[in-house]
């Protein structure tokens, strides 16, 4: 069985109550739950993590060489600057799919820059919650029948 | 029944034959067969259309008022630079998806900026043809559950 | 009897629909027929253009040689960027007057830059609809007494 | 009955002599005479001031909250770097049209950028001493019958 | 009675010996112990914390909220780049004063930029230790008679 | 018996009425008032001028040599340009603080740079009209003891 | 035998009467006539195309994958800004070679900006009509012996 | 007999007490007294003036039309901001030499930019009160036999 | 006996596993154990220390004080953007060698800022492990006899 | 006759063996020979000379005046950068056509702008030894017949 | 006795022939001469050089120490480039006063920066020939009382 | 035997004597018998080369192919801007380390761009003469065995 790890960074773990009318009402719990079942039905073993801290969210991607097959990422804040994530994420080379719950390309310009994006397959931004379901089936579908395409 | 619009830009109707190792080798009209097919089963009308003109693409987006309930777009190279597009998005009000099938954050400089997918409701990037049918999912998701996060 | 064309671009046949709170509640059918009303009063045959194609209006400016003495424009988001409707511009040689019906210096930074105007003799901006009077007032009086200010 | 004040900027008051080919050959204190006629015809009063100084302008803009009910603005080259006057404009929330004698545009890049108008309504460039009374004519306008548009 | 939290990041516990014509002789000791004094005969309880972590300044200021009414915070070198401190002040949504002990005004170009201080009320800067009083001073005063001014 | 001169630069006078939401309801007249009041308790005298014009603005730092022993300054917009100001500062070479009513470090980019603050002992910003009380502890604390720290 | 297109841009139909102190006298008619003849003399057929329209100029250069060998291109205007252009050039991969009438590099900044010429195999600008006489030669040179060099 | 303007601006009256190490120990009026005698022997007349305000001087320059046939100007700081006096010095078409007492290429990258010496004849810098002597002797020089150089 | 502290930051455990053709097949443990060997060799202790989180090095460099007499830092991907480590090697004032074990001046543009190295004395880059013992040796030679230059 | 100066700049005397997949296998001995046998056929004298020094480029250029009726040049590195040859080439008001053997506009960003090539009539990029018998069959054309075109 | 001597970079030794409506009809001997004699008046040796290399010119900067006890310099256009000419000013530490013959201020931005005035006492531009005899009254002038200004 | 040159550029003779306290008291004589002694120890031929001249450097990076197999390279000021070194190194493709004596990356901004470096294997900086030691010691241990990393 495959597995898949769903990693969020900073003020992720707020989802819910922080600003809900920019980033919605659903809790990173309630994410994190919907994952795992919707992962038991497709046969992937999904787990989940969240950290606040940089150094800590490098040493998770590490370790994810040899224990998971593929990658969700949402390191807020760090994914428009962090180049050690972006060193972390392309030293693994695993498959990573990069999600955002608001739309960064329309927020304040320093948010348009997804610098960690550039060491993953995609991103999917704007669309919520729903935006790590789509990247849960973008990667059982890739692990299916790899895509040429890069 | 609700009906969504695929809108495809500038040397999209290569897809397939164009740098397959980059684009992939599925052809639009495939994708757009699927799409439709996808459609079905879920219930929603869907219809294609592509140009290489700007202008032609801003007269379509416009004619989508009434018409269509929720845009798949994806402009090729005019997303990095047409205000015209983003205004005419704006102006119709209705939810766009942006897709791109290659991984724009990873691609040269100007491919990163996506002027357009301000105008969307959000954006999916990087993974291939499969990026139009999560599209679908998020728009057929929100039609059913308008989700609070912008 | 003297002839001036108003050729107006992409988005601006949406008018009176179109973010009435930014753009106004006049449709362009109104303001084109307001227009012609007074170039009868003023003795000047009043003709009207709208294109959502860069092209077409490149086309439609190089065709005012000869058939028009003057010339009003709104290229609307084209008006930021198009060398080529300046060039066209430039080519032709005619007084044109650039307008934008909402005060462009106070919205995105991209709206601040007209790219087209440069080859204009002037610019009227943020008078909603009455801009367009303004400029046909300018270019009758131009054409009564061409001023020595460039 | 409304009163318009006109305000002009450093090195306006050598309209006239300064440059013609570029800034035309009548004089600050005809346009002045022409715009007080006009206004009397329309049953405005205009009264005109002009200063080298950019503190006088301030205190000038300042004071016309209370006493005038509109302004005509040309700041010269403050136009381009004060924030001091874009505050002042600001403050005093009156409807103010910018002009300026020159077609701004296509000079210096320095003088594209128009940090005052953004505190205005609109602005009026390159038609030479007819952009005075156009600005008259919109301002008159709209104290008939305030638009829609901002 | 209102608690208070007084959040220091990185270098800063070596306040006192690092660099001491430009930071001054005083330790972080000696602040912390004279703001919680300070607090005392103002009624306030005043609660210290020192990291040179991101992400665990991240954390603290997460979990102030229901358990601090105000926030003192001096991030140190993350003030001129930490995207996620900010967007962790705006998420708990409490008052929060930014000192920095230099005039970061005169330093380096890239210590002149205070990203997290764009999430607080306000900043103080340059004024040594007793900025830190300054800022427990309109923290309380703020508590008492919450201004209108933002 | 030490003196403090406290000056207030372009529209500053408006303090009160102008964008109250803004700036606050507390009129200029009113914060010298208090500042009098309170350096009457403290034993300093205080005293207070405002002026619209950078010119003379300039003349008065220069004058404070010899007749005052600390500035509290705000020049207002000038703060964000005036290199004349902070020459002026550098060469009294008296202790000033600066002080922003707003948070100038969440406004627009033209705002975030204090080319002034450089040349003070530091700035006090988004406080209010407390903002000067601060300023004017901070001097009176400095000349009590003057800090190490710069 | 071996077929090449000569594609042309916006405001190139202008050719011959267009500020022809800088373009020249010769017409677009002229030029394309003398190069179907040269070509005719060197064996090879020599097949024109115009337009002002950014996506008919995309259509064509797709077109001409199977029908045509090798492509002569100015896109006038387009050229400094065109992403679809230059993704068109390569997605056909045919060997292209840019044409100037004038010479770019020292014209206005945004001109020296070659975009579609990094599609190409190489760029002839400043010589005139005669260089696409030069880039028909360069073109039949290298469909006869292929150089290394890229 | 001839008659050259000195202009200083602003905190130029502070020379010899303002930071002598960097402007020397010679104040303004010992300068001027100097040009003046300098002048009596060269048989022209020098009339100096000085003030802090950009308005002032703007309006001095202007004066000088008819009045003067050459300036000396030190505009001090507004030297590398005003645009208002370099129109002015346009304006009046009189020949001009700016002077700096100090190297303004060795210090702040604000001071290196030469605004108002773009409107000159030509400048010195860095040559201490001595500039001025030598701007004297380059107008005389130039009135007796003006130069063919710009 | 003197101390040497060798200080890796993110990703650098993973040397030798990743991208070996960009870092070369020698792990960490590898390079630490023969700088510890090479150490005792030249009689100085050599203690090394790896984490991928900014707040832990910050926390190590300042712990040097007192503890040991030179730094050897590969910060890694923080190398390029943390002030919090440059202010911490400042405050420390130790003699530090940073080592990249690529060229970083020829990789991509952000890897060619060294914001670290600019508080050490010195840096090595693109030597692979063999740096970290030319940094021993450097250190070394200058703990026998601090050299003059800076 | 007419004579024709072809100067090659650093590191072309390496042509052929220097990284020959991008530069091709042609010595620039053999390219000299070639455009010699050239002129001979063409009735010009063709004369060659290289260097690697900025300062003998100038000197040659310069001398070209009277001893020269055109020049060829391919300054290499120096295109990019060198005002003094620019200079040059303006001083000594010679038509001159510059080649590069590479297609400089899809290389390096600091080899897209041709800093020389403004100071020339035109210019030929990225077709190889080829580039420069073009610009002798430009140079001769124009002989014969000088075009209107600049 | 002093000796001065005066430096002429690339494409100055054309003074007279090359543009002479820009810099003037005095050719480089001329001036040399007239320096010469000039210096002859006063007491001091002139000795002139001039040279197109950059490398020659700072050879001859470091031959001038112990040789020469002042420079004129005006390295044309190296000027605004060439760190390794500022390096050798900086390295011999003599006084020097770079010339330039025309306003480099009011020209191309590029000629806009001096960089190897920055390594200088000063710099006079803009005054033609007469620019050098300003330079060498200012050198001997400090020659015999070294002002305290920098 | 293996042969190594060093080459030092513009200044770089001056060591020991410009501005020791930057750059050491050690003359390039006195480093260049050191190396030359260090190689005959090591058992490589060193040979020394210095040139304030770019081109002559330029020709003598070329000469090294096929007489050197490796190189050490200290080009002063042309490190930073040089691209014909830069492509120098490149065409004779042998191994080279760049030193500096001091640490550039704390120095002016345009001193922390290593443009030569690009092509070099490495580079040392900041550690004083020491540092061609450590180049020498580098291109011995790669000769003997080339490591894997880039």
């Amino acid at each position: 069985m495959k597995t898949i790890w769903v990693l969020n960074g900073p003020n992720l773990n707020l989802l819910g109550s922080r600003e809900p009318e920019l980033y919605g009402a659903t809790t990173l719990a309630e994410i994190e739950r919907a994952l795992v079942e919707e992962g038991r039905r497709r046969g992937v073993a999904v787990e989940c993590f969240q950290s606040n801290g940089e150094g800590e969210l490098v040493t998770r991607v590490q370790e994810a060489r040899g224990r998971a097959d593929g990658l969700i990422v949402n390191f807020g804040a760090y994914s428009h600057t962090s180049i050690a994530l972006a060193d972390a994420l392309s030293a693994v080379a695993l498959p990573a799919v990069e999600v955002h719950v608001t739309n960064v390309h329309r927020r304040e310009p320093f948010r348009r820059r997804l610098v960690t994006a550039a060491a993953c397959v995609g991103a999917i931004t704007g669309l919520g919650a729903r935006g790590y379901h789509l990247a849960l089936d973008a990667l059982c579908e890739r692990m299916a029948a790899p895509e040429v395409a890069r």
